[in-house]
């Protein structure tokens, strides 16, 4: 399950690299569908990540403006800093260990289990629409391919 | 890990379902980015997937003239055979069990578990894709989240 995050990061900051060929106002260019723009849906995916993880822990949600982020650099550095504190959370939190996971922001309650798949299939089909934006631009996307990135040693 | 199976097919089969309201040519329109139609990226999705599982179990690779795929029960009816093989295969195959895996499409070897890996996400990205197009036309797409589905119980 682990190798999901890492997949994820990998892909993320390939296309943290990638948004550097773009000006500012293209990335917060409102488009057709996702957060609405680049630079927003990359921070919509590192924020929801960060929530879920703070949620598992029982720990507080952290609110965003997101008219706060209008640089690139404002989401790489918010990217990092919260990476940090996910990698902690696995270093502490045995994926063996199931429980109950309750959020501020939705009624229901789920399994640990399932909320770590949500944070991955999250992050993954928001850069599917990503990849559809930069096409649009006439621009190549960063590679979906999760196999032959040395994740796994065969 | 299946779960992640499940998700998609419930997932797709939605998209399926969603579909229903397009008629044949939009459904088969060039769009930018994906496989280019909506019918053919979720023909990929189908075909992509069963391929793997066939090279997880050392078998033949099964070759599609995406061309012969014209009307949305093509597709359907393909990824609801392929379903019941991949189905067998979960019950036959337990995840404990990893191994080398060899595709006759590509050079290099990969893990069994890469490869399932591999699979779950290459059906998240592109099925975000379809979540612009959707958008583009101005239709709501499928909702992409993993919690509240039933996979799990809480």
């Amino acid at each position: 399950m682990y190798t999901f995050f890492l997949y994820n990061w990998q892909v993320r900051d390939q296309w943290f690299e990638w948004c550097q060929q773009l000006d500012q106002s293209e990335l917060l260019k409102q488009r057709v569908g996702g957060i609405g723009s680049i630079l927003h849906t990359l921070l919509h995916i590192v924020d929801v990540e960060h929530s879920w993880i703070q949620a598992i822990q029982g720990k507080d949600d952290i609110l965003h403006d997101f008219n706060d982020f209008t640089t690139l650099e404002d989401v790489v550095s918010l990217s990092h800093k919260y990476r940090e504190d996910i990698k902690e959370f696995f270093n502490n939190h045995p994926f063996e260990q199931d429980h109950s996971v309750k959020a501020a922001w939705i009624d229901d309650t789920f399994t640990k289990e399932e909320v770590l798949q949500h944070v991955i299939a999250h992050e993954i089909h928001h850069i599917g629409q990503l990849s559809i934006w930069a096409r649009e631009l006439g621009l190549n996307p960063v590679s979906a391919n999760l196999i032959g990135r040395g994740l796994f040693s065969s």
